[in-house]
């Protein structure tokens, strides 16, 4: 039975550059701080980092238009570059009002402005897009990583989103690798059957992991150490619920 | 700046009955352990062992069903008496289908069924309601445990909800005291404005302390330790976002 848990932050993590390896780099920093990795550690990815590796930056500027974003953008008040941006990254428009875009965007998530984020960034005239493929991400950083470990460690990255009925944004899983991301219970404590107790185990990770990662410090990597998890090939997609499965509409 | 986070279990905590004082047997176990609480310690409570200790249990057979519970009853195929507890301690009926009830409860949570659970309960007959007020339980049991230090130690009540768009359920904060419970950002790395950047942080804390509260063990209550907090008078209640303040309806 899992007794402790320990979430540690990466210290002086550097400031992640378009081309940068995030594996080596996150295996520099633990090497710095003395650290050590162990074998059943989960390593917690804030997916910024990821995108500014991968260059996923687009000039506002040079954005062509459409008729819709104009739409969009009269309709929403935002930047008609930042709207055309928000549509090409978008399945589905969920919601569009004064301020707001709920997008389902292309990797199926749902979320504000289809993930797109221009906080953290040095240029007001640029936008970062989510990662092109973050589950692939996950397993190539843990692949990297896990070199001298016979198994792999588990790599969750991770992006904050809003919810209805509460404020604030929790961090969820937008890609993970290597463990079971959706944990069934099926007996209670006096062997009861449950039914519907399903626990996000990498969403919970993410939000524990964001603990750390404060929004205004570069804290972009944290080891959770001492959680019990499942080895599985099954990646954060699985979290997805369709609109058609979605029972709160 | 935060590094390092631990989440403790309490080990071998009892099997709480009606009229138990949940604030003793933190302590007793606390002492049992050879823990020590510091004075920045944050205690996460499952709200099931609050919920028994107020005895919010009801005989299911007692019930006197009303014409709405029938209707509710015959929608969702769920049982009579069970539909007219969850009418009773709701505000409003969110949707009703088949096997799915989402509610407004009484204390503005929107959740399944009214928070009403019949998982992990002896009698089957039984169903048991949240706690009466989780935002007193929580001042409460705070106040009485912390008696040995100069400030109050924050107490979180958690409980897991379902998610549009996402499957499994996520831990939230239903009660909670002396913590802030949504921290604000409002400059970023590079000290540009952030808008919109608000963390709920009793809800974080609360899926934290899920990664040990596992649902077919008995860890009702978990430490996290070297968290850094914000005090305040403010609750868990700050992060109920009304009907008209959906943004994603």
């Amino acid at each position: 039975m899992m007794m402790k848990i320990k979430l540690i932050a990466l210290k002086n993590f550097p400031v992640i550059k378009p081309g940068d390896n995030i594996s080596k780099e996150i295996l520099t920093s633990i090497a710095k701080q003395r650290l050590k990795l162990l074998p059943e550690d989960i390593i917690v990815i804030a997916h910024k980092i990821v995108s500014i590796s991968q260059g996923r930056f687009v000039d506002l500027s040079k954005v062509r238009i459409s008729k819709k974003a104009i739409q969009l953008s009269k309709r929403t008040g935002k930047d008609r570059s930042f709207c055309q941006l928000v549509l090409e990254n978008s399945k589905d428009i969920i919601k569009a009002s004064k301020n707001v875009i709920i997008t389902r965007d292309k990797l199926g998530l749902v979320a504000a402005n289809a993930g797109i984020d221009q906080s953290n960034i040095k240029d007001k005239n640029t936008a970062l897009l989510l990662p092109k493929n973050p589950n692939l991400s996950a397993k190539k950083i843990s692949l990297a990583i896990s070199n001298s470990f016979d198994k792999n460690l588990p790599v969750i990255i991770a992006d904050s989103v809003g919810r209805p009925w509460r404020y604030g944004l929790t961090q969820i899983s937008i890609g993970s690798y290597g463990i079971k991301p959706l944990k069934s219970y099926k007996k209670d404590l006096y062997n009861n059957p449950l039914y519907d107790t399903e626990v996000p185990i990498v969403d919970e990770l993410a939000s524990t992991a964001g603990l750390l990662m404060e929004k205004d410090v570069g804290i972009p990597v944290v080891l959770i150490r001492g959680y019990n998890y499942l080895r599985s090939k099954e990646n954060s997609n699985l979290l997805l619920r369709s609109k058609n499965n979605d029972i709160f509409k």
